[in-house]
């Protein structure tokens, strides 16, 4: 069936980042920056304490993006983030993917992608496209 | 001291990206999009297997910023990413980022930065503007 | 029960080393040392390809020393280590530890600790002491 | 650039260890000893409650002289290892190498090398031998 997508639909999933969560991104990507692996380092920090990475925020994007909306099959073409405020380990985040536009004829559309926290503040902004495959899986 | 950063100047890190690393970051991420952890429907694919999420790329970028150039103690403002080439299970990887421009009174700067294989194909590229401390650590 | 411990006496474990385990152990060492974790620069060392970190094998030893000879409730005093050969990725390696000389009255022993690979060839070796507990668990 | 190291010369990293890094440790080395994965029985030790083992503490050394002091491109020669007092879930360790005599000639360094806690208290002290690289990387 050819999927048919209007602007303004959207999708989300949500998880509370823990402090695994932050220590295993770290050891994947090498990024052990003191900002979030040093706690005596980050409490002397405008944040306080330790934060989560701010792409471990944006793999939430990428998660709802490629299982939901639009899901398996799309290729990722480009997003842009913004990285407003931070989230802390035990905070609950919501990435949320809403269509903006979309070219039926190139099968490419663009979604404004957010990640908020429990209290709706917003930790990182952006805009994603992809080209989403012409069959739903 | 007070940095002094030129255009021009760069930094790098590397790592060969496992399947380990792919499946922890499905884990903690929530993205276990087929395209990374389900190698029967990969096969089937353009790309005809498995391939590592391009946040986890990014992460390699995030790195290089926040424990080298600008380091420790920068503030990251935002990021665009274009996904270029897929990333395969065993490719080695190099995250580089290199200043564009630097506003010394507003201790902001933009950097451009690329993620590329051990052949150098670009499999990720944008750019990215932080501020940095005043001090170094 | 108090313990009776006897020079010669001694205790193993084995591990098949794997990928998985070198990755994990460089994050949460955050020793990302290129000889452990990329490929494309091990190959060109006198290695040839990636090793894992001699202190992976040294945790074996500990390990050896915690759970069985001496046991739970030891108090670990010092380890000495000479890294002899390498450890590459699907290696079985065997720790082995030996008591040397007991001293009851100050319950301190000291043993031999080797690791060796599946082929009998010694990667680590050196020597530690221990105050044992006076009664086994 | 042929490298100069002068006696007096130091490096260090910084980490906060969590449970999390202590259990992955303990996963990977097989080393399930009750003081570090079994709290009921800790609380009843002389240290009150779970510690992280000796070996992790060792592998911060590890990664300042592989990553930083001599960096990539050494081989490991011997450690010393004096452990002098327990590292607690949720400390800040710093791990220390110092330059402490050099053999030009025989590329051959000689380190100091200690890990403390965020109170200056030595939890491991001891000594590190390698051969450094002709040239740096």
């Amino acid at each position: 069936m050819s999927p048919n997508y209007t602007p303004g639909q959207s999708a989300s999933i949500s998880k509370t980042i823990t402090e695994t969560d932050v220590y295993l991104f770290a050891g994947i990507t090498g990024d052990l920056n003191p900002a979030h692996t040093n706690e005596a380092y980050a409490s002397t920090t405008r944040f306080g304490r330790r934060i989560a990475h701010g792409m471990l925020s944006a793999g939430l994007i990428s998660a709802v993006l490629g299982m939901q909306l639009p899901g398996p099959g799309a290729i990722y073409l480009s997003q842009t983030l913004k990285f407003l405020s931070p989230v802390y380990f035990g905070d609950t985040i919501t990435a949320t993917v809403t269509v903006q536009s979309v070219i039926p004829e190139k099968r490419r559309m663009t979604l404004t992608t957010v990640v908020a926290n429990q209290d709706g503040k917003e930790a990182v902004k952006g805009e994603a496209t992809l080209l989403y495959p012409e069959t739903t899986a």
